[in-house]
């Protein structure tokens, strides 16, 4: 590693958004999201799952208040991944093992978005909750619902199929949220406590365990950079260094012994510094690959950032939809092989995108990286925003590349793959994933260091930056046009990155261009014009991927295309693009030339070229697929 | 229904059968297959999942004498599908619910074999078995090994998912089998026995149940045929018009009420008389409607024949592979929507081809129909022969058309789908319903009426029709020609089946030419040629089948063929066949003129045309594939 490189992201506090696209979005996560998520903790929006998520604390609080009064206290098993009116006594925890965690993420993103928009009532919402989650911690700082309200006696025993660490994770990123945006500390401290007893719970010469669902190891690096207390580094580290040694300590736990690689679902196959190639559960993943990056950047482990860029290598070069979707399997929720893309089984969840660019930003950090952020950009303009209905009322988890229906409603194969929005799942990681990474966008725009400030995403405001005050005019998801004003006392680069779908652009500066950046010097007040032309593009995919043989993509700026039925017709598959095709772009739609066979109802007959019409075609932005209703929708069309 | 065009198979006994590709694949069936699986259902087989099968019969005839002899008898749990040394008592059952019927099926084609292959030496160890088997009969004629070794008292309680009448069907046409061949009238005594309990149990004011497992139908009416019972024939028509019923039997037996459709896996959502599609587990569909065809013929029943009708119609036109192969999900082994056929994911299960066979005879037998037998031939030359390698010695259960072996090795999706054939099967049905179609395929050729008789299949050999002697001299599936050599004194009309996949043919006599079928009226000793000329075709699937757009397919005579990459190297997706191609034909392969792309790594980059070089294709037939280790194998490829 060239620690020359390594730069840090900009404080969200010291991040202003405003640009038309990105605008809308938020005030959605604010006004809807937000309101409609914390409606649903408390399991008041009629027609939806129950969370039992608030119910839970309000029960791990009154177990805390009857142990501290010496009351006897009752007992239930702790055996199932989810809990229901059905198989669980009243009294007991119910949702989900992980379902604190929804409740931690919303904490975050409200952190998130008082940051950015004060707003009084919100924030007392917030701390009521706050105070439920500070009530519900055991006197030795322990704090998971399920176990509390449970078996206090049962708590760290599953590692590998529970969620205590993973909640534990969320806790601290949205404690941490939280203490950013208001200075409030009861919650860091809460969480503090927990962290302690984590720490003095797990490592050399004490429980050699490790989380099954990753998270834990960014959360308490994050925790480190907050509060400076090195223990909370030194256990991620080793969660990281642990993880995967041979013999395996969830075959200890289960007194078993497999002699065979195990655990890849969790990444837990070997250890992590050995591994180079993105494999299991896909959220899990990039969860603990940016908890490596963390770890290699502050211990300056080149072992280990060789891994995490092996990994993101694979992931960028032979396992991402060209949405930024990973997980292409629905079986484990997991990456598949590579080149296995297939369109219509696609799982990309939306949590593994947002993992993704949580995963990209700390590679950055380490070193400035154009793919990298293409991905990124990938991830965030289509699998991400497609997460989201355009009124923010509704969600997807599985983001599809092509959708027929009728296959969503009969073959069981492909019922993952829902056709319309749900409105809250009862496993809600997306929606509230998706509201805390938009509402913290702010952070994943920008890196700098003592010499380089990086704009990695042109989304319009302005930055606070340790050398200037920096004004961005953004037009980039329209025609990529961005200008940007620097007011700076003191001399420093300004590096902008240069999308990878641009093959022309300009600036009004003169620029050192290296390796996907544009360099300036800047030593006062400046204004850059910067333009990277964004055209309408037709995209193969490599010939590996045996699904898109024979097919294209249309894509313009950071935005994939695709065709729904609304816009052209049943039997989508039946359409091909004219590869003589001009584009006429009209606002957000894209209309072509094209062809639609005439359709052969006939199953079986002699070959003869096939008859066909001549159509327009009209694409739509990937992101706002399904918002008319049930329909075909394909990104991947046939070229002739 | 029009009665003048009823017709029936001809008796095994009066055909032989001396044709130069068959003679091969029955030996195999005689001299390899049926005594390896004589070795595998006593368990001898090293290597090979646990049969049970024998050693079941050995305990359930230990279970009569104890009862017989007033001892008191174990009573073990019938609460699962498969019992093996892991989940069961040693005295209890072992193997699947259905593993009785992998005997009688070995039984069947013992039968046939013995019919036109006399063998001493077989037919006493055949009869040892049905010693064993008649030994296992409880007094009141009961006779199912899992029920008599594990609980007497819990028979026919659970119809849905047990296996009872499955495994009576399967008995009644080995008993019908081994009687035709040797007219010993033993095992077909015991057999009656049981289904006259089953008269005496099931019908209007007794118990209202039917087959979870369909087969007993057809068993039914096959015993009547040879026995002239007729409540045999009426049971089989009770159980055909009781199933689907509301509310449903299943239902009640299970103490519940369901008002929408349910039970499709089974058929049995409603009135076999009102499905006009084929639906749930394939299997259990087409031997349904193979029962549903024999009785629509034998009660003159027209609105049954109609739904017969619709729903081959509906097999042949809308959910069928172009080898013949049905069921293209492998959840629940079933049908899937219509022109829902992946060439990856399908199942396509041997045995659901073989009882399309079974279903496509008996439609014959109401009414010739060349698109009917064009199904049967599809089924028989491509899916049912694949089902067996060319020494004998493993099998294949699922048959798709598309296989990439890192896909079935890493892909979950697609563990169904071996890229080998296996040894033996757990669960074993068709190694053995491979053995007793192959040594009855006598059977499936020809029917006759007192007008005429019908060649359906052009395999060479002798005839003794009722009529006439008759040999064929058979090399259809070399180059097409057929002579027919007809000894009669009495007149008659020869009705010559003219394939779908036949542009040009011609007869050496003249002759009627209507709906498929050539009419010759013979009145003496005739000779007649008939060649049916075999081209090398390109066929191309329905455009509605998403996964074969803009590709094709090759076949020649009945055959379909298929690519493998032992002879045309990694990476089949990336080649095409040349539209301009003409074709070589060298033994079995078939030579044409085709590209391949140029491999391309990058996972996306800017569309442009592809880089191709010319190839030489090398085709083998579908049947042929996976004999010469694992490799990568397609049937459809795109055409350019």
């Amino acid at each position: 590693m060239n620690t020359d490189l390594f730069s840090r992201p900009v404080q969200l506090k010291n991040t202003v958004i405003d640009d038309d696209f990105w605008n809308q979005i938020r005030e959605l996560v604010r006004t809807e999201v937000i309101p409609y998520q914390y409606e649903a903790l408390h399991d008041r929006v009629e027609g939806a799952e129950k969370s039992y998520s608030i119910d839970n604390f309000i029960k791990a609080g009154k177990v805390v208040k009857d142990l501290s009064q010496g009351k006897e206290v009752a007992v239930y098993p702790t055996d199932k991944w989810h809990y229901d009116d059905k198989n669980a006594p009243e009294g007991a925890f119910h949702g989900w093992v992980f379902q604190d965690s929804d409740v931690y993420k919303w904490i975050e993103a409200v952190g998130y978005s008082l940051t950015t928009h004060p707003d009084d009532e919100l924030k007392a919402k917030a701390k009521e909750i706050i105070d439920l989650v500070c009530n519900a911690q055991l006197e030795n700082g322990y704090l998971d619902t399920l176990y509390i309200i449970n078996n206090r006696n049962a708590v760290f025993e599953n590692l590998k199929d529970f969620h205590e660490l993973y909640c534990f994770g969320h806790m601290a990123e949205a404690a941490i949220s939280f203490y950013n945006a208001t200075g409030e500390r009861k919650f860091l401290d809460t969480v503090c406590r927990f962290a302690d007893l984590i720490c003095d719970t797990f490592g050399e010469d004490k429980i050699k365990g490790y989380p099954g669902h990753e998270i834990a190891e960014m959360a308490l690096v994050k925790l480190y950079d907050v509060t400076a207390k090195e223990k909370y580094l030194q256990t991620a580290k080793f969660f990281i260094d642990e993880r995967g040694k041979k013999p395996y300590y969830y075959d200890k736990a289960l007194g078993k012994e497999t002699v065979e690689d195990n655990y890849h679902y969790n990444q837990a196959h070997r250890e992590p510094r050995h591994q180079h190639e993105a494999i299991g559960h896909a959220v899990r993943g990039v969860y603990l690959y940016s908890g490596m990056a963390d770890i290699a950047k502050r211990y300056g482990d080149d072992e280990l950032y060789l891994a995490c860029k092996k990994i993101i290598e694979n992931i960028i070069n032979k396992k991402m939809y060209i949405t930024g979707g990973i997980g292409s399997t629905s079986h484990g929720e997991a990456f598949s092989f590579d080149y296995d893309l297939p369109n219509d089984l696609a799982y990309s969840e939306t949590c593994a995108s947002i993992g993704l660019i949580f995963f990209a930003r700390r590679m950055l950090e380490i070193e400035p990286d154009a793919d990298i952020v293409d991905a990124m950009e990938k991830a965030l303009y289509n699998t991400v925003l497609a997460g989201m209905s355009q009124d923010g009322k509704s969600f997807f988890y599985v983001n599809p590349l092509e959708v027929l229906p009728e296959a969503s409603h009969k073959d069981s194969r492909k019922n993952h793959i829902k056709t319309v929005r749900q409105k809250w799942f009862g496993c809600a990681c997306c929606p509230p994933n998706l509201a805390r990474l938009v509402s913290s966008i702010g952070e994943y725009c920008y890196t700098q260091n003592n010499d380089t400030f990086y704009i990695h995403q042109y989304i319009g405001g302005k930055v606070y930056a340790d050398k200037a005050e920096i004004d961005i005019h953004s037009n980039y998801t329209e025609d990529g046009k961005v200008s940007i004003l620097v007011s700076s006392k003191e001399s420093f680069t300004l590096a902008l990155r240069i999308p990878k779908w641009c093959d022309t652009f300009s600036f009004s500066h003169n620029a050192v261009i290296k390796d996907g950046y544009a360099y300036f010097e800047i030593s006062n007040e400046t204004r850059i014009d910067a333009h990277f032309k964004s055209e309408v593009k037709i995209i193969k995919c490599s010939n590996r991927v045996r699904s898109n043989i024979g097919k294209v993509a249309v894509t313009k700026g950071p935005f994939v295309y695709c065709l729904e039925e609304v816009d052209n017709g049943k039997n989508l598959q039946m359409l091909s693009l004219d590869k003589h095709t001009s584009f006429f772009v009209e606002g957000e739609n894209i209309y072509a030339d094209g062809y639609r066979e005439k359709d052969c109802e006939k199953l079986y007959s002699a070959w003869e070229e096939a008859k066909k019409e001549k159509v327009k075609l009209c694409f739509i932005p990937y992101y706002k697929w399904a918002n008319r209703g049930e329909n075909e929708m394909t990104v991947y069309i046939r070229i002739e």
